[in-house]
């Protein structure tokens, strides 16, 4: 049950200002399985099905060594997300919780992450396993688990 | 040794696209002890300093539940980094490798993210250790660490 403004009960929207602090560059679209949102998993699987980071000039000028990887980070923007929700009920079930107590993609900047699994690079695309985002999602980075850094 | 674009041997730079694909409204400050980059530690450390997420309105009012978490993903904008090189050197020791190969805060967008332990709430401030960044910061998102939501 969802009231004129698309909201359940208990969750609560603000007037969000501009988003105008910076500005974002594409660098590449996400090639996945799952064309609608019902079909997208709740969070990727590292045994889940390959994905296609498909980066677009320059950027794919930028990808040496990452094949020594075995993870990597991936940044998506999360691009059909509404911004103004302070307080959410994700599957209306019981409390509404605040937006940064949640993983939802309706947040005020609808940044994903996901570790996923490198399986290899082909050409100036990134094969990887571990992702749950729409099939188009824009690419805005991506970078070695941070693991590999542990002091 | 730098040429006089401050490129060192083999970095390679692009005429990096118009950074305008989507826009960023920044949610907070964070508050460290580190005032120059030299000072930054290469990486945080869960043992490390307490450092302070400082929400501002609207967006402290997205903060119900999230003391419920240990760990915290924390992303923030890397505003003073450069954003077209392609190849790079971070310590100019050995060959240069591809930009998404290195976690360099210098991206096309230079987006960092840390796992962070959530330490407490203290009015419209989050306390967390873990952190790297220079103080003052911009906080672009906060989330709770993905583990919690394991299939």
């Amino acid at each position: 049950m969802v009231d004129r403004d698309g909201l359940r009960p208990g969750e609560v929207a603000t007037a969000a200002p501009a988003a105008s602090d910076a500005g974002l560059v594409f660098i590449g679209r996400i090639r996945t399985p799952w064309t609608d949102r019902a079909a997208c998993p709740r969070q990727g699987r590292r045994d889940g099905p390959v994905c296609r980071l498909e980066l677009c000039p320059p950027w794919d000028g930028a990808l040496a060594g990452l094949d020594a990887f075995e993870a990597v980070e991936v940044l998506y923007w999360l691009d059909r997300s509404r911004r103004d929700l302070l307080l959410q009920s994700p599957r209306a079930e019981g409390a509404p919780r605040g937006t940064f107590a949640l993983r939802s993609p309706l947040r005020p900047n609808p940044i994903g992450t996901a570790l996923a699994t490198l399986v290899g690079l082909e050409g100036s695309a990134v094969l990887v396993r571990g992702l749950d985002c729409l099939d188009g999602t824009p690419l805005i980075d991506l970078k070695p688990d941070r693991c590999a850094f542990s002091p």
